[in-house]
């Protein structure tokens, strides 16, 4: 199951930027699980990575790599997540990444790693090392499709995104996939999230950048509150437009800033739409928080509450368990009475009790939409936050229980 | 489902209490849903109740008459929780006490309300003080199991627990009821738990011997995280042994404590034993960490993980989950190399990593257990927590997606 249809139009090539896939066999022989993405010399990387005390090898070695060296290649496997694999894990990682720097003729630094799938089970790395002269072979500007196809573990459906826009006279690409539908409650960043540009970028932009985007993307999402230990996004800035974005104008450069944004967010959300078992799409909205802290804790208090996600699974109109999420969020000197709910443009709660208005009609066809959002009105003060979430049906069970992921 | 055979034993009277239950029909005909306790005069009665800023009108009005006055009528309802149902719930709730205060022939204050049920209907007053002369006609010492059933919702089964002592060369009886399945995870006390005793106790003691036992029992159970606008415990001391616990000697005070603490314990986990859909009963142990609070983040991350608690269903000893769910917690500093994790007696991580002496037919073999005990060593200190949860199955999603609880 999945909510939309998924489609996500036509993905630019992002010049600078090949990338190839292989299927080394990790879990199920024949199915593509090696990704490859190469960078031209002179790219800038950016990364945000879990910040689950137990991260996987790769993301510990990736971090390493980022912080001594420009990276060339990407190495992204799944089937297999390289976590709570201790030192034995490292060194495969390790093993991974000097095999394909070999084979392209760089320093083993150069090389980043990824790993998605079960955690705790041995990387297989020969039969990683195996593939990447496939991978290599099919290295090709025209290729994101099929990464985003080759990093999906659970997932029922690829997830990409793409934007072109004109900047200083000049037409730049950011092009973007991502994967992830269970384990998902991103913490500085989601389950293997790839963005290109061939905008310049310095390193310090890159990251600012990422972080700004990230920040009210990938960080807003939850399918579960189960934060994954190998979550990273990448933004990988090729250059190859011949435009730095230092010389761009202030606002061309808050656009570019916007789209990216934008872009995020559509990934993010293309996750959650993607979420196990999820049969309904729902944005989160609360507004009138003191801070943005006490919006959050509101906010993921109801989109993580098992007897809300029930609930929005059975097109209940349950209110009454979104106001008890409220109400245990943990807010100091909450006034109930200053309340208010909505689920669209119906209103459910006013004073700290069903409003006056309400009717079970109106609540239950809002229920009956694919998407809709919850928004809540704390009552005290100007801050306000997004996020987005699904609901929790038999089949996320049913996936959770059967698949060893 | 539910856990184990659910039986309790013998449930000895409480010289002092009576208990009274008529069906209603709040909700479905027939079935018992007002339960009335009545207190002898002179009882002390100690209550905590839930920290959901919605708390519901029941509970706001108990802990005001609980301030005011000595309490002689406990007056409990199913079917509806009379919360989020602001001004009009205070006064039917007032209602009901002043009908059973008029009957008793006592003051309004003395009579303590209760309900449970779904949140945000309007409380049908009239049918439950319809029901009184009835509940009231019932009055019988031997009615505990009787009234156990009359508060029921979706629990499969009755929670009771009796316990006697000797203290002083008297014998002391202490008996209890609870109930609860779903929007488990109390704080401050569960949902509706009611102990008796016949030893006599000041107001401080009571409040002071309830705080303590509830903290270790029903503020350590978790089904679903979701913490009830309507819990409430409350401790009801009649005095009718003639024993008064300030002439006790130390020792025997320890034992009368040690013993409430067992009960509570007990009734607690009768409510995880029979939590929505449970099929497994999982003990969490945390040791070794700097102090209380982080020992309890850490059990509540993995209790309250959807992925962990769907492998508990599968019987999958997919312990990376726990591992990330560890590693999630929040906790600065922590040093993945210090940890070590058990199910009952097979180590599955140490340093970090899978320990070199696991194996998947080892920990299948504990999963395959209805009871097991997860046990996660920190090694940062000297505290430790013990909590208790159930699994996540397709039962659980069932009676939320179908019961408008």
């Amino acid at each position: 199951m999945a909510v939309g249809s998924g489609d996500f139009g036509t993905l630019h090539a992002v010049p600078g930027i090949q990338l190839g896939v292989a299927a080394a066999g990790i879990k199920k022989p024949g199915r593509d699980d090696v990704v490859v993405i190469e960078l031209a010399p002179g790219s800038v990387t950016a990364g945000v990575f879990t910040r689950n005390a137990f991260c996987a090898a790769p993301v510990q070695l990736s971090k390493a790599h980022l912080a001594v060296g420009a990276p060339r290649y990407l190495l992204i496997n799944t089937g297999n997540a390289n976590a709570g694999t201790g030192e034995a894990g490292l060194a495969a990682a390790r093993d991974c990444c000097q095999a394909l720097a070999t084979l392209g003729g760089v320093q083993p630094q150069a090389v980043l790693p990824f790993s998605t799938g079960v955690i705790g089970e041995p990387l297989p790395a020969e039969k990683i090392v195996a593939a990447l002269p496939q991978a290599l072979a099919a290295l090709d500007p025209a290729q994101w499709e099929r990464a985003a196809r080759g990093i999906m573990t659970t997932d029922t459906r690829p997830k990409a995104c793409s934007r072109q826009l004109v900047l200083g006279g000049a037409t730049v690409t950011l092009t973007g996939i991502a994967k992830g539908a269970g384990m998902i409650k991103p913490d500085m960043a989601t389950m293997l999230g790839y963005v290109g540009t061939d905008l310049a970028l310095s390193a310090p932009q890159a990251q600012a950048l990422l972080g700004a985007a990230t920040e009210k993307s990938f960080n807003r999402v939850t399918v579960d509150g189960d934060t994954s230990t190998n979550d990273c996004c990448m933004l990988l800035a090729t250059g190859a437009s011949g435009l730095h974005y230092g010389d761009l104008h202030a606002d061309d450069q808050a656009r570019f800033a916007a789209a990216l944004n934008e872009l995020c967010i559509t990934l993010a959300t293309a996750i959650i739409r993607d979420g196990e078992g999820a049969t309904k799409f729902v944005t989160v909205d609360v507004e009138g928080g003191a801070d943005a802290a006490e919006c959050l804790k509101v906010g993921y208090a109801v989109a993580e509450s098992p007897l809300v996600k029930t609930a929005l699974f059975a097109s209940d109109p349950n209110w009454g368990r979104i106001l008890a999420a409220v109400g245990r969020a943990g807010l100091r000197n909450l006034d109930i009475a200053a309340i208010g709910i909505w689920l669209d443009e119906v209103k459910i709660v006013e004073n700290g009790a069903r409003a006056a208005s309400y009717t079970e009609a109106a609540g239950q066809a809002v229920l009956g939409r694919e998407e809709f959002t919850i928004r809540i009105a704390l009552g005290r003060g100007a801050a306000s936050e997004r996020l987005w979430t699904c609901d929790f049906s038999h089949d996320y069970v049913s996936i959770n229980a059967d698949y060893r992921s």
